[in-house]
């Protein structure tokens, strides 16, 4: 056996030194059969960078569920990644799950519509439609319990999707209403089937209670074509956010933005960036007013949690960082405050503690 | 010899299944030994999705040198090749190579200065400055031979950094004018050494040609703090604006954007995304326009060619595309136009070739 592995890694050696390269990996493919669909899916995962870190104590995330992931999950999670970085985050890391269509029109849309092909009109697009609640029972009951048996999550979910994915971020909305904390809607096709998540939409915005969800609704410049989809898409999108500026849900924060430089594929990168600033609108402490005011920490978060209807807490890497910072800076005080709320935060956290106490002793 | 690599085999397969996941790559890691900078350096390689297709002719590509690659690589990668998908791309496809630092104040500043710390007036931060010069040498004569030697390049190279990255990026355009075709600048930390690169841009930006560089400068909303570094880089960028503003340098398309909702952090993303679509503003041709009038794309490539001073060329990918979407859209005299200029410019491909013959023989 020992001979069988050694030949085995002599031969790993050869094959790795031939190439001479390491990729650059930024998560994992995974497949998960599903008996809502009868098929098996494969979705992409992404773990903030200190996931597995061992420095800290071992952190919950909230997760972020990324529809048409063959196209999106890349410069999804790098945008991701990016606006959550160090101490100048706009949002917590977060854990990104990537679902990869198959059958696109079918899963994506609430019911089976069609609609007569704009060059050739003897021809009929988007068929088979209709699959949207078994899709969303695979989302939440299926692909979802497994990311939540399997994963770190903090049970906030936010659903991202474009086009029709943001037909089905709508539907999630009106009709599932509790199953996220927060929609990203992407120039969502609300023109499907004669407009019918908009004409839902008119009953339900006034009744509901939507719990303090948040939901950003990007619009793409349009070209104006008479009955082209284009155009459908522009008066049914103009048309939620009438209803929205109407209604003012119960416990529903939205946002509503036009954007006259970009169009439906554009639109999606701009949009996912400026949804995920939205959804976590002062998260972010300026590191220079923190430093001379460590409560400010405290006040940011506490307002966070109230418009997120969820409990949000400044991270022990965070924490860590700001003390060490003002430590460095001769300001032992705010240092203190910092450790001070990190083991508070994270009691588990041998890190935070120790220095604190260092601290103290002075 | 067969025994040992079915035992390696065997043994690999158990590793994978026990795992039961792929890795999501989005390039690959390499290092190269550096005579100029003495030591050996890490970078990061992503091509485009096609770059391996065996259905088209083997294509050149633009080439985007990334500084800071350790943490601009995820995102810009995924920005760019949203930006460059399909029929309704704003810009190429191009092979990105993101540069690892070592010593990063040491590469990217080009002389030996530092500054006082902000909040410890006793200390001065970013010692060590001014290795640019060799950095560069290393930058140009040694990894973009290397890199123009394994991968098929075009000769159009754009260089991309941010703070010290674009500052780099200003000393490239000043000193070494022909190296790169275009930079991007964002919010570039042209406070360095009392403005050094700001007074050579004063006497250079009057009287050098450019060559038909274009440039992109990104600043950032800053916060006003008396004597802080981002009141100087504020100072410092709007000074540059000015100069371009007063000499209007020869061949030299530029722009400058402002962004007040972002910091010194976060600007990279947004303005990364907003600096390659000002570099290959009218790329883009409609779909829907170029279905009626096959013409409007050799119009915009000449146009984009003149204001790049570089000759860029529809893709074989999109040329085929077009072909089949208007002969699947029944209009044949389209097709056949997509189909000809793709027979004309790639000659080397069969694809195009074969189908644009079958339409003329209808």
């Amino acid at each position: 056996m020992i001979l069988r592995i050694s030949i085995a890694i002599l031969f790993l050696q050869i094959i790795f030194s031939a190439t001479a390269q390491q990729p650059f990996t930024i998560g994992a493919k995974y497949s998960i059969p599903s008996q809502a669909l009868k098929e098996t899916r494969e979705y992409y995962v992404y773990l903030p960078p200190e996931y597995n870190s061992n420095e800290y104590a071992p952190a919950k995330y909230p997760v972020i569920y990324l529809l048409d992931g063959e196209s999106s999950f890349h410069y999804f999670t790098g945008l991701q990644q990016s606006l959550s970085k160090g101490p100048y985050a706009y949002m917590p890391n977060a854990i990104v799950v990537g679902i990869v269509n198959t059958q696109r029109t079918r899963d994506l849309t609430p019911t089976d519509a069609g609609r007569t092909a704009f060059y050739d009109k003897s021809q009929t697009m988007f068929k088979g439609g209709g699959g949207n609640h078994h899709f969303i029972q695979f989302l939440t009951a299926e692909l979802r319990m497994h990311i939540d048996s399997v994963y770190r999550t903090s049970g906030y979910s936010i659903i991202v999707g474009h086009s029709f994915g943001g037909l089905t971020a709508a539907n999630l909305l009106l009709n599932y209403t509790t199953l996220f904390n927060a929609y990203i809607m992407i120039d969502p096709s609300l023109w499907w089937d004669d407009g019918i998540m908009l004409r839902q939409a008119d009953s339900m915005l006034a009744k509901k209670d939507f719990g303090q969800a948040n939901i950003y609704v990007a619009m793409a410049h349009k070209e104006i074509i008479p009955q082209d989809t284009t155009t459908d898409m522009e008066r049914s999108i103009l048309g939620f956010e009438t209803l929205l500026k109407k209604y003012s849900p119960k416990n529903l924060r939205w946002s509503f933005q036009y954007y006259p430089g970009e169009d439906h594929g554009t639109i999606a990168v701009p949009a996912a960036y400026n949804g995920l600033r939205f959804i976590f609108d002062g998260h972010l402490v300026q590191v220079k007013q923190a430093v001379f005011n460590p409560q400010l920490v405290t006040t940011h978060f506490k307002k966070l949690s109230a418009q997120t209807g969820f409990s949000f807490q400044p991270s022990e890497p965070y924490l860590d960082w700001m003390g060490n910072f003002c430590q460095k800076s001769g300001m032992l005080k705010e240092a203190a405050a910092f450790y001070e709320m990190a083991t508070k935060l994270y009691p588990q956290s041998r890190h935070a503690g120790e220095v604190w106490r260092k601290i103290k002793a002075k």
